[in-house]
């Protein structure tokens, strides 16, 4: 085995240390009872996401490769498994709250087993036939950072069903920059042929591949994500009262769900005017608080950020036209710097205020951005055998693409390529808009 | 104040310190997340019982009663009303499980601080005021009491949704007596003109009254209940799939909810013959057994028990059929000897081998045996004014009768007038069967 | 075969012809579309009342007493069977108005062919042997005559969701008889014991008897029914608003429903006063009308009159009160004369304005009136063997009994035993209220 | 105005008046009962489309354009809007089976008294004028011959839920041409840009610009359709029991549906083996028949057509394919020749026997071909102003594009260039599978 190759494996068992730990310090500030709950078939319990990412190994690494290999508990397989139909039964994901069974601690417990046996089979592996299982390792650590997320995102949705809305973490919410900066427009212009998609050695899901060629009509990207003040005026013109401006399902969802502001925002005052910023206060891991006009409206759904659009007289951008642009001014991936999720702001922040409407700010760690595109295929795409190849590929049917990252991201996890997708009638993620339009 | 007034005031306290013990005795075999989970509308959290239980004293003695009294917590008054609509606005019951917090431990000291103030009040009325409200004390005891039967059954559910199936409380299950002993039938003719309903100072629900005349037509009642033995044969000779046994809603519901055997029966064996005693296992507060044949079928719908009496040719008794029987022979109340629910089976026992078919046995304790009567008023019941008047009279509709009491019946609890009831599909009381017959 | 048994047996014949041709005249008003539509699952479309009371008399006349009967068309058996479990398969009751073939007119030849065939068998019996079918014929004579109330009814709900409202038959509506007079109460004191059920030799349904000693206390009914004025009052003082009026599960209907009215009350102008006359109108079978304030309010459910009786101080009757009532007063069956329900006014009558107080009024022909009897069996009763058997008895849960009868009641299809039975919620019959007290 | 021109719009009249005869041929064949039905809320009764294709005109055309012009019923337009929001209010749409009035005659006379007016209409504007009003005709035309596809497809349903499934129309089905023949495929290579989207003048719908260039990989179609035969081998591998081969969404609605065959595939036979040809018929507009081994496969959902192409190894076309491939070898449009919908088989045809496999068959005529396409608007699409705007833009969601035509589709109406979309579970649509693969 080369030095490069052990330095890189080694990079692995690190990374992979680093992501195991984070999880039970996310999980640190919940009481069993949080972690425990599921308010919607949408949302997992944190003790599942926990257990389920250690199955995760069980399964898929030390079921295989560790000789003699004893599961923890036969029933977390059924318990724990969450779509791989290939493997088995599993439990309904509807019913993950009802189970309270293992508990919080059995759940630490069967972590640190999981732990150990993957350090037991580091061992006996040696340097050099790490190398065979180090892919199945990376693809394990950043399966866990996809749960990671998802379980602050359910966190979240937890606390807010609780009359009392108690925080998640105090302290943490980013401050409001009073009034946005005017929205400016930078240009991608002439039409072009551009090649998009993940090229390299680096790690990346199954989806964002195969690179391949895409025509580009000129473009232009919002050089900054919608505020919340935006919002309100989108709000104040009847947004959520005029169907011209909404896709059929969108308004059918709007009418049927009761809608009339994003998820998470509240009303302060029943009595007050609809669009009126003090009629609302926003939901937030750090508690609840005032609307911030400064602050990227977050919690949307497909159909309202292309019914804002659809007012504003723009469009969503494409995928295709994120990443180029994305390539274009930051690079394949952010900077993670000092990014720490256990101690970082939970929520988008403000955009700086000297920008100068000539470069993008906001690409990544403010909020997943929907983009136009349906989650489709690239061409030539075709899905890997086995268990493992049910990843990604099936659910490319009535979801849409969202590109950069969220505040909710774990550092390492966010690149230009990333290809997220939800449901357009989702709204508990960190989803935000960025606009487009052609030039 | 008098001196029997007095003694009879000190056993109101007794009984509602020992009360307020008990539940948290029923609780202590659980953990918190168990003591969290809701798995259908029915059901309500443990936490939640000894939380509503607690604000019931909060809401009808302390506040009224303690002057200057504040509330532990403001929104406990939203978060544990039950259905005391004239209270004020509560918390959706079927949402009581996705509520983690106040967790286990704060409600444990909401009860302790409750406890604290009743102490303090009861202090400062001093023995001559107490008087004054002993009936509430009393009421509210009384109201526990039916939560610490609620909590059992409740918690029965949440395990047995439990893949892994844990038990309550090990080692407490009734044994089997073999096959059960021929049905004896005890008569009670001529024709006769009796009175029911509750007479007298002893502490009784507002439904148990007035008392009244009532005519019976001569008739008899089986001398035991119908076993897990009996209920094998209806289901070998096809009682399940036999549409003339059953009511049309009944019918129905069979259909709908592909019932095959009573609740909490679990299939053994999937290939296995439906009627076998092989094929059952029982899932009971003390773990999975194998059918009992001597035991006494429980956990049955109005539907079940109603269908078994058609294929029976007989029929269920009314409740005054089954109060005028045992006022007769055990008298207005089962003795409470040395039962204590903290350490009791927590499952319906075979019947005495000894019978001779004269006596009538398993009235109390044993099993909630349905009776043929809709719960309706009794002639002249007017509800008692106040939120306080919700207690029984507005659930006097779509309901059945069902007398006796349950191995969950805290001592003290059972009363031959009084009336329990639930709609005819529900199944996770402790439900069981008495046959009568014309004579 | 006596001249009496005779002449009876002519009797049967008569009534049978007379009532296979008034299905006909009720059908005639309506255009095929009108006779193919269900609007919910609880209304059969007229076309299939046609077929299923023709269906009645080939399974259960012809088929077993004709010899060499062949049925009309073989896919008939399933279509048109109701709810009889024992006789086979059926199509599903909520996919009646599915069936768009046999259309009308081949209804009217399936009728024509079965009344060939019966005459044909009555031809072939001759006189003497005639007696051995006649219950059976009586018996379909009377179950036509229960579809054809229902008939109506469900025409009525048929009409009422085409946003044109087009009446069944113009010119037959009551007029208002302006303010209705003021309640008087009719006293049945002191208490006693009286015998309530069928007797005799007459047509009778088997949850009719068996005839039975029931103890009464005191009691007064009011002389009138309670009136659309006299429900404007209930509603100006909050009725459909405060839940202590209410009992619970009734409640609970009402806020999923959004009841604020009985049903076929329509708003006139939506911006108006909830309790207002002027804010309303009444759809009846004779067209869209204003308040009455002297018609006695229809289409009640059991939850609202028991709302109101409580609102009122008083409650409902017992059916047993209200039969001994009838008997006492209008004696076993109302008078026929000349009443033609092809040409009757189709909704309740204004109670005549010179009642002294004195007497009852209204008894029958103007509204089916909710007592406060659940659907039990009478003591001793048991249901007929087989199919037939299927009649009354397995409804006899969740149900509330109605005594007297409607505006759209056949001639000679009331009686002072007759039990009518439906569950609390339903609302489309014609259901009044009468109301009673203790004395 | 050019001769030309006046030409054209001639034409355009000509189109009209055949396309209004037409639908009422098509209606022909049908009772009131069944014009009258709905089955689903995705189906529309008989009546419904022949009335809302004519409010079309009534609404967008008459009422702008015809000075004075009174709408024949002022209900019309609150009834038979469909989706037009801008519009006004409409009648919910899973409510149109239950509006019996105006029935199958007042339809009719509301037709003519429509088609009299734009006679007039045509006659006030003389030739000069007309051409105004001829792109408005035009519209109405191509949305009534829509409509007539629609009323074939929902007539279908409406039959076929009479559990004696008559036929549409007798002696219309094709026959079988025995085993199909082999599989060809035909090669479009190397890679390339091509323009798709319609340019000229000729009709065609908003969503089918604006024309644009794109990047193709080398691909090949196959040369014609999956057959029953294909099918039932699929079927016989298991397809519709193996998670693997589906979308995650579609494996969901396979289990919630209880799908085992493609839609209008009937048992033939309960017991028998489920992937023989004896166990199944067909049915279909000329009534039931066997399988035909050798007829396109027809009602699939995308779900069901993606999962057959993953187990076949292959994958479905893009709509960008399927319209450079359609336009190489058929041209812009089929040939419309003797083709006659009121005359026409109603059900796909096998292919010509004689194929070499070099060409592609069946491109147009024989069902609807499903791509891998999500529906979503071209780039530059903008959907045009008012409420004529809202005829495709917005149900450009969690839908996907079918390209070709079906035996349903009236002549003239077919397009290389022509965007047919549904969402992924429909399957009442002639749907059917055209397979493609890299090359």
């Amino acid at each position: 085995m080369s030095t490069t190759a052990q330095a890189s494996t080694q990079s692995v068992l690190a990374d992979l240390a680093f992501t195991r730990a984070l999880t039970e310090t996310l999980a640190r500030p919940l009481t069993p009872e949080d972690q425990c709950i599921q308010p919607s078939p949408d949302v997992s319990p944190t003790k599942w996401h926990r257990a389920h990412t250690t199955w995760f190994f069980e399964t898929f690494v030390l079921g295989p490769h560790l000789p003699g290999y004893q599961v923890v508990h036969p029933a977390y397989d059924y318990l724990f498994n969450s779509y791989y139909e290939q493997v088995g039964d599993r439990h309904p994901r509807a019913e993950r709250g009802l189970i309270s069974r293992p508990g919080c601690d059995e759940v630490a417990e069967y972590r640190q087993a999981v732990d150990r046996s993957l350090l037991e089979l580091v061992d006996r592996l040696g340097p050099d036939r790490l190398e065979t299982i180090a892919p199945l390792l990376e693809l394990g650590t950043h399966h866990e950072q996809q749960h990671q997320e998802l379980l602050l995102m359910d966190i979240k949705a937890v606390l807010s069903v609780n009359p009392m809305r108690p925080a998640y973490r105090l302290g943490t919410t980013p401050t409001d920059g009073g009034r946005s900066r005017p929205l400016g427009w930078v240009d991608f212009s002439p039409e072009r042929i551009e090649s998009i998609g993940h090229e390299g050695d680096g790690f990346h899901f199954d989806n964002e591949g195969p690179r391949h060629d895409v025509i580009m009509a000129p473009f232009a990207l919002s050089d900054r994500l919608v505020t919340e003040g935006d919002w309100l005026e989108f709000m104040a013109d009847g947004g959520y009262r005029r169907p011209e401006l909404w896709l059929s399902e969108g308004w059918a969802t709007v009418n049927a769900e009761g809608w009339e502001a994003p998820d998470y925002f509240l009303r302060a005052d029943d009595g007050a005017d609809v669009a009126s910023e003090t009629s609302w206060c926003v939901f937030t891991l750090g508690g609840t608080r005032p609307v911030h006009p400064s602050s990227p409206v977050c919690h949307l759904s497909y159909y309202e950020a292309d019914a804002y659009a659809t007012w504003a007289g723009v469009r969503l951008p494409t995928e295709a036209e994120w990443e180029h642009a994305a390539l274009a001014t930051v690079g394949p991936a952010p900077a993670v710097g000092e990014f720490d999720l256990g101690s970082a702001p939970l929520h988008p922040r403000p955009a700086a205020e000297d920008a100068d409407g000539t470069r993008l700010t906001q690409m990544f760690g403010e909020g997943w951005q929907w983009t136009a595109s349906p989650y489709a295929p690239y061409p030539g795409f075709r899905p890997a055998p086995g268990a493992i190849g049910e990843y990604n590929g099936k659910f490319m049917c009535n979801q849409m693409v969202l590109r950069g990252s969220a505040p909710v991201t774990p550092a390492g996890h966010a690149r230009s390529t990333y290809r997220n997708f939800y449901p357009p009638h989702s709204r508990w993620m960190f989803s935000t808009l960025r606009l487009a339009d052609d030039r």
